[in-house]
């Protein structure tokens, strides 16, 4: 299979993960394929391939690129660039493709084929303007979606997990919300402790953690926040904890600066809460890139390499979670702009009671 | 990278399609992967494999296998099967691993990787009782959502393909749906003429077609159901293609015979409609199995290959589309019994006006 290629050596790039084809054409079908050539002097025309149940849409939608029409696109884009251009070497998405679909177009395709990696994702992860301003729309969508809830009344004791998730996500779509981003978090009491945990039928109860982990697409871009509230006065380890996550969470957020190392972001939060004796209850990285894609580059972790670029947009998200008792995870979605974070997501942070 | 071997030629498999681990396992996280072993005398341990997020949730989902907590969890079931068993054979799943990750984990794990295909979908192909029950459930929310829509008048002229989509998802939802079983397409007029139309603003209008394709989740479970209806009386042509899709849609049905060729079922209700002058419009394959996935095996096409098992859940779902005008299609979920075809959606299929 080779090793990965850088991809000037490549004369094409057929980019078959979908929201890498959405990213370049604005085309949002289910199956398709586009082929992308370097720059050259002799450059042919770029084509996207999609299957017949979308000839009319993919006309209204990439009015400017020729479509081929095929069940296997990337296999029909390979053999229409080796038409056109003998001994042709294509670059292919070593993270979007399969085994399978690899092994098969190398036998049939009469091309080289290159694995190639992230050439589309690190286009993406750095947004524009018109991109950061959908998500900002996803993120007003997701706060004023929760206040709509709390000013209702909608998170008290004898209620659900199921039914607060059910109403949230309702209250995203009649706010415009093209979809849910993510399948919502409702976790309350010993299921915060729990850091993805599905809605159940468990019913909240006074003196509970409930945890809310949702966000909103909008124009295809999503949003992302977690707030975690108390159901009546908070005992003083569930303030503790809180408090804690709170400290992380603004540590993490100021360190969002343009340049900013990965990994470093990651710490700057994590000996918050380790300094405070809680780093093994804090399981996971601190935030990831939020776009096309929930979870997208640059990912903030302890293992993370590379830098901060101007024009990320990216959660700062630190929990701490007490296995059978409860947990707490405080979340935004932020810009990183040359002058420094700015948040998009507004729902105040401070330790609330409902 | 080598060809599929037969799965009997490996030591175990590594399981790591989500889909697949949940139908093996019951696990329902979002990153885990399965160490199966061959049945053999002295066959070790199978062992599961997901991240710290979810040390909670695997104890709870999945109590009688250990667990290896990883975030690259097919890379930690093969080291751990090259420790206990030196030279180990492990068979990896073709279709669900990239070729990102077969690279990588080539050259670290100490074992040799033979890519298989379709090794645990083929068990999925069949269900069991408590599956079809499941799809059954999910079959009737469907039914019921759509009716209750009918009953309070919400498909009229006035409203937007978005506010009935959004309704019959909320139905969905209130009816216990986990889910919905994919983005609802509610498809209006000339849009209907679209196979796989996404909602827009675009509003009823007397005399549309409205094309509803949607189903929900229970337990895990899909279910699909395309209903087409008129506002306001019938014209002509409508009721033309509405008729020829009516008597395909139950040609298919009624070819849905244990042990039937795939290929041949799908042809039964292709030649209705291409009989009929129509075959230009209708630009996709019969069906598919509906299971864990909302699309899985067995597909029904043209270019499809072998028979149809019982238990296999399906759908059947024909079309015709006139660009510009509209379309028609009509979806019924079923499962293959000995005794023939069962319908496992039952909203009525004769042409209605609302």
């Amino acid at each position: 299979m080779g090793d990965d290629a850088a991809g000037d050596q490549v004369d094409a790039i057929v980019v078959s993960n979908l929201v890498n084809v959405r990213y370049l054409t604005g085309f949002t079908g289910s199956n398709a394929a586009v082929l992308v050539w370097a720059e050259r002097p002799e450059r042919p025309e770029d084509t996207i391939s999609t299957d017949g149940r979308y000839v009319s849409q993919v006309a209204a939608q990439v009015p400017d690129l020729p479509a081929l029409i095929a069940r296997d696109c990337p296999r029909a884009l390979v053999e229409h660039a080796a038409g056109l251009r003998p001994r042709v070497r294509i670059g292919i998405e070593a993270d979007a493709m399969s085994v399978a679909a690899f092994t098969d177009l190398s036998q049939h395709a009469g091309a080289e084929l290159v694995p190639l990696r992230g050439t589309v994702e690190a286009l993406r992860a750095v947004k524009d303007a018109g991109e950061v301003e959908l998500i900002t729309s996803a993120c007003r969508i997701g706060d004023e979606a929760l206040a709509a809830l709390i000013e209702r009344d909608a998170i008290v004791p004898g209620r659900t997990e199921r039914a607060v998730a059910r109403d949230l996500e309702w209250e995203m779509y009649v706010r415009g919300a093209d979809a849910i981003a993510f399948e919502t978090i409702v976790a309350a009491g010993p299921n915060s402790a729990i850091p993805h945990h599905r809605p159940t039928d468990a019913v909240l109860a006074d003196g509970d953690l409930v945890k809310m982990d949702f966000g909103a697409v909008a124009g295809g871009y999503h949003s992302d926040m977690t707030r975690t509230y108390v159901l009546g006065a908070a005992a003083a380890w569930q303030r503790e904890i809180y408090e804690i996550v709170e400290a992380a969470q603004l540590a993490g957020r100021e360190a969002l600066v343009p340049g900013a190392d990965l990994a470093g972001v990651d710490a700057v939060a994590r000996e918050v809460i380790a300094d405070a004796g809680y780093g093994e209850y804090y399981v996971h990285g601190l935030g990831h890139g939020v776009g096309l894609e929930i979870h997208e580059g640059p990912g903030i972790g302890a293992a993370a390499s590379g830098t901060l670029p101007v024009g990320a947009t990216v959660t700062v998200e630190p929990g701490i979670y007490v296995p059978g008792r409860g947990g707490v995870r405080i979340e935004d979605t932020l810009v990183v702009t040359d002058a420094g974070p700015r948040l998009l997501t507004t729902t105040p942070r401070a330790l609330r009671a409902l």
